[in-house]
């Protein structure tokens, strides 16, 4: 069976009904949480989408792995690290992290930086 | 390597750098076009990310195959059918189609209706 999760954000937050925020906890990281929104839970077995959001100040550690990452920015603005490239993001921009390559992404400025982020199911036991 | 589409919408459209809307031509599609995000063309070989969007008065045709869909309105207000279940969805909305699932998405309102859809990269050859 499909399922839907409402979107309940109000006043610029994102949020949605039965879906929570949980600490995104890996060597390295500060201030980033993660909602899994479609993923094993709603029975998904070839990808899943998650909504991330770091916090002003915060980023993610430097990583690499096996799986590759589709990411759109929906929140705030950010300087994403993809392989050599350091780029400023913000709403609707599509970035795609290819296997294996390095990335890392930090919140800009004093809103909270949010992206959807795809994976495919089938991925490395770290992010 | 990695890629970046940057967004370019502006007034409220969505648009962006280096990628084309193309009509989305099946049968009982009426004022449907897609944007390829992220997908073979970026190398992504696990999942796609394509940008749906249906002018006042379309609809997509109902359809049903193996793959699955992840959904997350951007755009407008629509209704959509998946299984037995009717929604009217708007921002921030995600859904959930189950492989075999018979779904439908229609544009309500004046203005268009635009949404993300992921799909696995292997899929039926129609849509």
């Amino acid at each position: 069976m499909g399922s839907l999760h409402r979107f309940t954000g109000e006043k610029g937050d994102f949020e949605w009904e039965d879906v929570e925020a949980e600490a995104y906890d890996s060597p390295g990281v500060r201030a980033v949480s993660v909602r899994w929104l479609i993923g094993p839970q709603e029975g998904a077995g070839h990808f899943a989408m998650r909504y991330f959001e770091i916090e002003p100040g915060g980023e993610t550690p430097l990583d690499s792995h096996e799986h590759d990452h589709g990411v759109m920015v929906l929140r705030g603005k950010g300087r994403v690290l993809v392989g050599d490239d350091s780029v400023d993001v913000s709403f609707g921009d599509m970035i795609y992290v290819s296997p294996r390559e390095e990335h890392r992404f930090k919140c800009l400025g004093q809103e909270p930086f949010g992206f959807l982020c795809v994976i495919p199911s089938k991925r490395d036991t770290h992010e």
